[in-house]
């Protein structure tokens, strides 16, 4: 097991990644300001998982109350949450009850935003089940539901006491979902780390055949660069926003196709072909480096052509991005391979070119 | 005017204590990251208030979008909180627009928790339009929303930008509704300050007749404890439930009758007379200290008298309090007249005597 440390202002916290996490609950007893806690999970996740760390924590002696909510982005909602909430007052919950999110990045997001919620605030745990999950969502303590407006356009920035991240449960992924997370693994490395980009050309195919040794690289290489730009920037007011490479094209697809249609990694991936698509068009990387770019998209399994919105939805729904400001729409764009910025200047017409480009596809299916 | 400086941890903000306030625009221009507002208030206040604020605004360059919400404790649930986010997302408000709560309790809890919310946090600052929400609920960054299983269940600890006290605004203010904020101020006095007490004692007749000059101290002297106290304390994890004196009874009123059928702080005045109760009964404060107590909560024009919940019903509201740690219910009681102390081993002997004392009516009507 390897155990990073995550240093903020206000609070400090350990991720650890290893094997076989999910039965050691020591990990999580020096967590909790009383022994109960809520273990909030999903219908897929339950059957794999619960009983596993519901039985390892009553062992030692703490008292749980499993949540079991639907699964799938499309339930990301107030009336999710809610559940959350009847379930914790019915058992009369107390404000010092610790939430323990066993999923994806959905649970994590609204078990997160429970918590930071719940009589105004109670202490939680992230225990990761996804690729995703682990290597984006469960570090950082962004928390949020969607509004029909918009996703994650309501929430909180929240951190966990604790992040687990267990190898093992990713066995059980379904391939796709497994694709989904490589999305954000190689967004760490176009962003910020050209040395770790290089190691994920010349080893996505281990991770696509889910190598634990390579896996377990992969997230704790993105779990350092995360907790390293989280703890420059907790609250998302500069350098944190290089997170979001792909994110504002990818948040569009989402939005446009309806919440769920895609998955979010699927979206972050062909997000980031178009954020490296503009910043070719801006002259700042070269076709070699677009290819490459699209090559190792590929290989993790994921789209290289977003949906055709069309160009007035495309922007409709890119407005309503959290990165707007004064009205301008910003994008994270590419300097180069391994170094990502902040644009708020494109020019319109650089942007449409893109949106009529090739990264489009043309028909309807996917 | 007065400016008291509430100096946390993470943040400081000046609480203005004057008259006229409304109509300038500088006291507001300072804390505006970009010159666009929502200005939220509800269908009461909008008449009396808002033309004036927003009028102030746009004089001085500002964008407002007025969000006019209904009025009532009865409309502190997420659907009403939603309007909000509604009207947010559909003028494409981004996370630089402050939100400013232009009203009682109710608004300033709800719009600091929107603004806490929305895309994770947006300015606003807090122009409190009752009495009880200049002394009390507009200062310290307590925000929430109802559940059915209890009262601001859901919310957080976010602070305002700046906080303006109008003290000319209560001259609309319902009488009923000045007594509901005299409960507040009472509680301050009653909690920690024996002279202010006294001082209450003298010019609780100027108060209920709206002087400004002593409504304006009384504010003064409330937002100077709740300013200490809140420094000390900011997550309530400690002495900051001193300031909940009366509201653990109180609460249990206004589930019991359901919210909004007695004003919060009536609820708090016959509250506060059952922990005086509770107190006596423990032999912390004698019959003339309990007789005080009492002569100054009729003199504000506050009931003195809970109604007859049974046993039963009292139990089972004050459980869900947020104060209840490891189900031992926790009160905040009298040791002195101006000396409050938080206790959690109260015989249930001595709560089952006040319950069935005379501080309960056994009539139906109030």
């Amino acid at each position: 097991m390897i155990t990073l440390d995550l240093s903020l202002p206000d609070t400090r916290y350990p991720i650890h990644i290893g094997r076989d996490l999910l039965d050691d609950a020591n990990l999580i007893l020096p967590h909790l300001p009383q022994r109960k806690v809520a273990i909030v999970t999903n219908t897929t996740v339950a059957p794999l998982y619960l009983a596993r760390l519901q039985g390892a924590l009553e062992a030692a002696g703490v008292a749980v109350l499993p949540i079991v909510l639907p699964d799938g982005e499309a339930y990301k909602t107030w009336d999710t949450l809610n559940l959350i909430f009847d379930a914790l007052l019915s058992s009369r919950a107390e404000r010092k009850t610790t939430l323990i999110a066993l999923g994806g990045g959905v649970i994590g997001d609204m078990t997160g935003f429970a918590a930071a919620c719940y009589q105004r605030g109670a202490p939680f745990i992230q225990v990761p089940t996804t690729l995703l999950a682990q290597v984006d969502s469960s570090v950082g303590g962004k928390t949020a539901i969607n509004h029909p407006k918009g996703k994650n356009m309501i929430g909180a920035f929240y951190q966990p006491r604790a992040v687990i991240a267990d190898m093992t449960l990713l066995d059980t992924l379904p391939q796709r979902e497994l694709s989904a997370g490589l999305a954000e693994v190689i967004k760490y490395g176009l962003l910020g780390d050209a040395d770790f980009l290089a190691w994920l050309e010349a080893n996505m195919a281990r991770l696509v055949a889910r190598d634990h040794d390579a896996l377990a690289h992969a997230v704790r290489r993105s779990c350092e660069m995360k907790a390293d730009i989280v703890a420059q920037d907790e609250k998302e007011s500069g350098v944190r926003a290089l997170l979001n490479l792909g994110h504002t094209f990818g948040h569009a697809i989402e939005a446009g196709l309806g919440f769920g249609a895609w998955l979010h990694g699927e979206a972050v991936g062909a997000g980031m072909m178009l954020a490296a698509a503009l910043s070719h068009e801006l002259g700042w990387i070269d076709a070699a480096a677009l290819a490459r770019t699209e090559r190792l998209i590929a290989a993790a399994g994921l789209p290289t052509r977003a949906p055709d919105l069309g160009v007035d939805a495309w922007l409709e729904h890119m407005s309503h991005d959290k990165k707007v400001e004064s009205g301008r729409l910003r994008f994270v764009l590419l300097k180069a391979l391994g170094q990502a910025a902040i644009v708020d200047d494109v020019a319109p017409e650089a942007l449409q070119r893109v949106l009529a480009g090739p990264y489009i596809r043309r028909d309807t299916a996917y």
